[in-house]
């Protein structure tokens, strides 16, 4: 009786424990990158790390998104010439201290990382009728950044850095790659080995922004919420509790395994 | 002398093979699911899959994303309506067998799955300048993109499945949930548990599309790859022929481990 109950059809699909710890080490772990080693990543992990984005999800199962393995010096100085631009743009965002902190920042590693990859998006890859794309256009676009994100945490169990380059212009990329009209680069990213993974993200550590706490960003029902006098306000309660809980993961990560538990910082 | 080679200095910071096949696991065998059963899911779990979420990378930390959490069942049969509207035109992009196909598939779960989750991006969360922001406009609804692919992998090892309905219109969205104009609703989320995950995506077995060979998404340097009279192009040659290779797996599935290595299809 007891193995047919829910408790033991929910579970029935859940990982193990051990296996569910891989997953929220490398998500806990996983850090934007702007500092590498010049040591070479090898075919083998490389084609792990792209057969992991491949499998993200994508809208009508269309796979839209290809990659640029980008190791020409030329290229990449080129990109460097245009990540200065807009480096300029960005700055002129912000004054005082905060535009000192912005400039002392490190935010790429283009010419000193081993590879430079680029996901683009190739919208209607397989003709102009994509299930699931109807008034909301961008979904191909959505899907090509679900590739990224499973690249990103892929590379980080590999002990490969990823950081994310945005501070470039689109139609330059465009022109310095050869990259059709028909297709959107979505991201430019600097990938290698790295001496340490920093603890925390190195925007929280130089003190440019903080974790938000988790609870502060979920809403029951609506954007306002729900009615104080609405009984499923106390479900709401009851989840924001549980989320400030540290109890919650100690199944995954017991206090008394070789490793500490990653911070969530 | 072994220890300080290049080798160990790269494996310093990868996971063990243990925990890399926690991740790999996840990635492969997620899906994007449309039927649930109708077992509640615990706060508990439900509160490490938002947290996964929050765990995403953004662009300059901004943490743009919100999580409204729709139990709701009238807010839902709205959703469901939009739905329906929004299939008719997804619909009228087909014909003939292809168009009959599309109307036989179950594209969603809105009213079965015990929650909907909503994940929306807020712009300029802290204020106009944003660290990372200049030509590419869009970088933050990237952002929320990268979190919605952390709470798909984190809800996989949980043994719960997700569905992504993208068949709908933001602005009804706005509406029915009171979602202020200057946030953006990125995705819509069936989540719950499921009686089996199928092996295969839903779309591959339905012979609506194939998985792409993931040798022919990537390019060399530019899009249209480099001359053959180059000598990087043996470079790519190599990667290609090593992404094929069943064998880059063999020690994060060993053949004599208890589960199969999960069908990459």
């Amino acid at each position: 009786m007891k193995s047919s109950g829910p408790r033991a059809r929910r579970d029935r699909n859940a990982f193990s424990n051990a296996l569910k710890r891989g997953l929220y080490e490398a998500i806990f772990r996983r850090r934007d990158i702007r500092q590498f080693t010049p040591d070479p990543i090898p075919d083998e992990v490389l084609a792990r790390i792209l057969i992991a984005a491949h499998h993200a999800a994508s809208v009508g199962f269309t796979q839209p998104w290809d990659f640029i393995i980008v190791r020409d010096p030329e290229r990449r100085r080129r990109v460097k010439e245009i990540f200065e631009a807009e480096r300029a743009k960005n700055a002129a965002q912000f004054t005082g201290a905060r535009r000192k902190k912005f400039l002392s920042l490190k935010l790429e590693g283009i010419l000193e990382a081993p590879l430079n990859v680029i996901v683009t998006c190739k919208p209607d890859r397989f003709g102009p009728g994509v299930l699931g794309k109807t008034s909301i256009r961008e979904v191909e676009i959505y899907s090509a950044c679900l590739a990224v994100e499973n690249l990103w945490l892929a590379a980080r169990v590999e002990g490969i850095g990823v950081g994310w380059v945005s501070i470039l212009r689109n139609d330059a990329l465009a022109e310095i790659f050869g990259i059709p009209g028909d297709v959107i680069p979505v991201a430019y990213l600097c990938i290698g080995y790295v001496s340490e993974f920093p603890d925390r993200p190195i925007l929280a550590t130089a003190e440019w922004a903080s974790r938000l706490p988790p609870r502060t960003l979920i809403h029951f029902d609506s954007w306002n919420g729900r009615k104080s006098t609405d009984p499923l306000k106390t479900a709401a309660h009851d989840l924001k509790s549980t989320i400030d809980d540290p109890s919650i993961w100690r199944a995954i990560f017991p206090a008394d395994s070789i490793d500490e538990p990653p911070s969530r910082d």
